[in-house]
């Protein structure tokens, strides 16, 4: 290796100049991809200071922006190499670089996210997004404006993530939807009915299956079940026979945001 | 600021995983965005290793990749907040989240390039990429396969970066015509034939008027002239009325890539 290479693979340090508030607030559960999630919502958080104004002038002109972020409760000491896709079955294996597999030798996560409206406040500028698939607390490295001309390339081959996998169907149990009528009653929402945000939300969620794929080929059996804090609610689902049944919302005792 | 948003604010250090071979070797002229120049080939190289070879297992399936590196020969002291875009005349000034400048707080560059093929030598496993706007020994962070379904988001609005730049006509003059003619007779290339790639790499990249904006306005100006090196040549070239005329041609006297 010439002294140049050597050079080119020099450690290097970075520090984020914001970070994510979300709805996502543990790993399991996160979408795989960013766009998935219509409903999710989440902010940009940088600090109120004339040069962050500066820096973020005119973004507002993108209806999307590329994040440039640390998966940062990713804490492997050893990254593996090889990893089995979900979508694949879970028993075919790749190598990292073909995937998006949070965990790959530098942790660092890509993802396209609809910009909706950017607010100065006392302490905070926010920008508002949504689509995110960012955990509550990423740091953020860098952001980019999305440009179509040279970021859209319909005609890519996408080999085996090449279409969307089609979202499993997800009912509600009695004491769920309940649940979810009294959460809404609460709020200046309709009370469960059909474009509710937080229904939305849990509903797109968990259309995506969250479940490992080694978990997946356990389907139906009994007694087994998933759970996920999403918003400010803990839910909790069963699979059965590729369909979604949420069997539990509860409120969570705090609020996360605090 | 909580201790939670002081901790996502903490700086890490990251390693690349590999390095480019590019036919840029000097900053200036490099296209402004991946994509743009379908003949510029460049190499990431990884060490050969087996750990490596895993992690790349199947990448050849996708046609595109995400390269997220480090834009290494930036050494600004103080990043500014606000850059000012050729393609805005170079007198409006934007924030630098708002543009793709290689000027910002972190030096992390994103480029979408093809995938061309993938080679395992003795030291060395080469992805042989396309359409890279990449340098020289550039540092890469992570390598992630584009996913259309995801990625390419033809309705986005590019704000003023929406639409490609009319690419500017490039012409030669003699002289340096006849110069790609002996470089050509060199090679097994047919002498300044359509289609000969160190002519389309030449004419592609200057067509993308490499001149920063507070030159683009001395368009015309007698006795001025740019140069950039390509490849293994050094080429030089004036604008006349929106129109590029190359007035010479060198070999550079030594391989580069030694």
């Amino acid at each position: 290796m010439t002294t140049d290479s050597a050079n080119s693979l020099q450690a290097t340090t970075l520090t984020p100049v914001a970070y994510v508030r979300s709805c996502f607030t543990e790993r399991f559960g996160i979408p795989r991809q960013a766009g998935l999630v219509k409903s999710a919502t989440a902010s940009i958080v940088f600090a109120n200071s004339e040069s962050n104004m500066l820096s973020l002038r005119g973004i507002e002109d993108f209806s999307h922006l590329w994040v440039i972020f640390l998966l940062h409760k990713q804490h492997y000491k050893n990254p593996k190499a090889l990893v089995s896709p979900p979508r694949l079955g879970g028993s075919k294996r790749v190598g990292v670089f073909a995937t998006r597999s949070p965990n790959r030798p530098n942790p660092v996560g890509l993802s396209a996210v609809r910009l909706e409206s950017i607010e100065q406040g006392s302490q905070q500028i926010l920008l508002h997004i949504r689509g995110a698939d960012l955990l509550d607390g990423t740091p953020v490295l860098d952001i980019k404006p999305y440009v179509p001309f040279v970021d859209s390339i319909e005609q890519a081959n996408g080999a085996w993530a090449e279409h969307i996998e089609t979202p499993m169907p997800v009912t509600w149990s009695e004491p769920a939807r309940n649940c979810l009528r009294r959460l809404h009653g609460e709020s200046t929402d309709k009370a469960g009915e059909p474009g509710s945000t937080l229904q939305q939300l849990i509903e797109e969620t968990i259309a995506l299956d969250p479940r490992p794929a080694h978990e997946r080929i356990k389907d139906g059996e009994a007694g087994q079940s998933w759970g996920m804090k999403i918003s400010d609610v803990n839910v909790r689902w069963q699979v059965d026979n590729g369909i979604a049944l949420i069997i539990k919302l509860e409120k969570l005792p705090v609020n996360i945001y605090e």
